[in-house]
């Protein structure tokens, strides 16, 4: 990796690559700015996440062709959850001088190459170019920012206003898998050696933790959904374009503060059943009782899916598509009127009470 | 600064007292991602920088206000630099401990209320909505991701690639202040107190460099140019408009490599005059010869000027605008074929020669 514009190029030649599925595009990476046509009756969309390493990931633990993989999907969810069509991305990267060498380096080399792949692979799958982003050096830890545009036909993005009482809450998968792998991360638990590649390793692995037999797939299974979440792309894509969902966002910050949110602009009431929400089976790697269970999965966050508000009248179409996504969908719970203010409720055995509301906040203290 | 979603609720609040010039904005901050209508005929561009505490910037000399101006001045200058108009912006931020706090901490709140003055002053005069952005806690370095939307007529975006042999090579401004700026604050010099606030600094200041007269303006000057750049947003976009410039480029990596970059884009080779270049005074601060202030001034790089291809038989009508526009506007060379490969040479006292190109590579070892 010689220099700068070196690494650039090589980038460039793997983004010209990519299907060319974006026939709007005037120019991408190589000029001071990318451009693309724009055309009446549509509307862009466009979202940012950033992930900073020691904060948002370790790369003691994730394996970088799925850090590649994550840094695109966290945004192609965003676009799903407003019903748009991811198009085109941007990457920027702070990168530290373990990860880059003025002469050729295996490790450096070896953690790009995965890094891409994983990067390209998720974007070639949804047909998202890459068009653009910017590389700076950093004094020791890999920052990443991640864009994607997408787009939508006019007024059929999914906000997080249009809930309304009487509307059905649904979500798609499960929920608590991936705070489940986080925590067996934490705790020392690695993916296994197929994914994994010594070269890489910024710290030595601390010794996987004693598993045996199915448990050991399901810590693995857990730690794959934190640190490689699939995005729900085709399925969010399609409730925009059918404008099936009255609200829709995704569960990154934990169901609760998620549908929190929808309440809030919505200025409406959630009642979600306690039997009703998909808790994940790795759930049951980290906690012990069933209410535990229940309050990581619907505090946990980073699960990706898609958590939205719909006229449970279209309810057998939405489980056919969902279907077609081959996606679990579930209906948790339902919209009510805010009285006398937005708030999460949960049922639970005939009563209902309030659900504390528990999310992921970067300023508080860990 | 209790949470996250409090200090974006802040930002928010100051976005939405923006004018409104952005009519096709549908959305800004507050859902999964930004919307807005396109429109047949026209083409949206987008640009992003970023700029990493300790490698782009130290938190030691950059006073937060100048700062926030830097940030978007930097994309600003990218969208100038194609010929178009800034529409909207997105900003990321990688927040370290001692510019957060959960309780109101004086220090933090000061540099964010310093930081976002910049930053929205900027973004007023150019008629620039900020519609999103992300923020991440950092271990202890502040990153920034400065993402820009423009937008141009269909086909009007001026590229790197259009110079032909008999155009004429112009720059406005003058090259070298930035480059001149950056030497003297990394031997200690600081700007002076009317801009600084004690408040905001990480470490004790250095002394300033003893000074006298003249020269401590000067100094300032130079500091100024390199720490709150003024991007040429409104020249950049009438040449786009008025179809004026063949090829453009902003000078962020130097004279010398940013018109090496139209030479190989275009396929052409350009030759500078010695004597036309316009060497900041400043440059004299921190080099004894003119030769080496020839050199910094077209390797020094951050200068946010505009370097652009044009017809010479427009050069009236060029001066003009750049008269309207307050700039300097100076002729510095012309395009030749490249023969037998694109370069960027140096015609000196009637001898040509080969310029050596140097300009940042963020991978050099520094």
């Amino acid at each position: 990796m010689p220099s700068e514009f070196d690494f650039i190029q090589t980038i460039r030649q793997q983004a010209a690559k990519q299907a060319q599925s974006a026939g709007d595009l005037v120019f991408g990476i190589g000029d001071d700015a990318a451009i693309w046509r724009e055309q009446t009756g549509r509307e862009t969309l466009i979202t940012v996440d950033l992930l900073v390493e020691d904060v948002d990931f370790k790369l003691d633990y994730a394996p970088p062709r799925w850090l590649g993989h994550k840094a695109l999907a966290v945004s192609l969810s965003d676009i799903a959850a407003m019903g748009g069509k991811p198009k085109f991305a941007l990457l920027t990267l702070a990168i530290p001088p373990d990860l880059k060498s003025q002469i050729s380096n295996l490790k450096s080399e070896i953690f790009w190459e995965e890094f891409f792949a994983g990067y390209f692979t998720l974007a070639e799958k949804h047909r998202v170019q890459l068009i653009g982003g910017d590389i700076s050096s950093a004094p020791d830890r890999l920052t990443i920012d991640s864009i994607v545009i997408g787009q939508c036909q006019a007024g059929r993005a999914v906000r997080r206003n249009g809930a309304k009482a009487g509307d059905a809450i649904y979500v798609t998968g499960s929920l608590g898998a991936s705070a489940a792998g986080l925590k067996l991360l934490l705790n020392g638990a690695r993916v296994g050696d197929a994914v994994r590649s010594p070269a890489f390793r910024r710290q030595t692995f601390a010794s996987e933790s004693p598993t045996e037999g199915g448990t050991t797939n399901a810590i693995q299974s857990a730690m794959r959904a934190h640190l490689k979440p699939e995005p729900r792309v085709e399925f969010g894509q399609r409730l925009g374009e059918l404008s099936l969902a009255n609200a829709m966002i995704d569960v990154s910050d934990g169901l609760a503060q998620d549908l929190a949110h929808i309440c809030e602009d919505s200025g409406v009431s959630a009642v979600i059943d306690f039997d009703a929400v998909p808790v994940a089976a790795e759930i049951s790697l980290v906690t012990v009782t069933p209410d535990d269970g229940f309050d990581l999965a619907v505090s946990g966050g980073e699960d990706f899916e898609l958590l939205f508000i719909a006229d449970p009248k279209n309810e057998v179409a939405l489980m056919a598509f969902a279907a077609d996504c081959q996606l679990r969908l579930t209906r948790i719970g339902e919209i009510i009127s805010a009285d006398p203010s937005p708030s999460v409720l949960l049922r639970r055995a005939g009563t209902v009470m309030a659900l504390p509301i528990r999310g992921f906040d970067h300023f508080a203290t860990q």
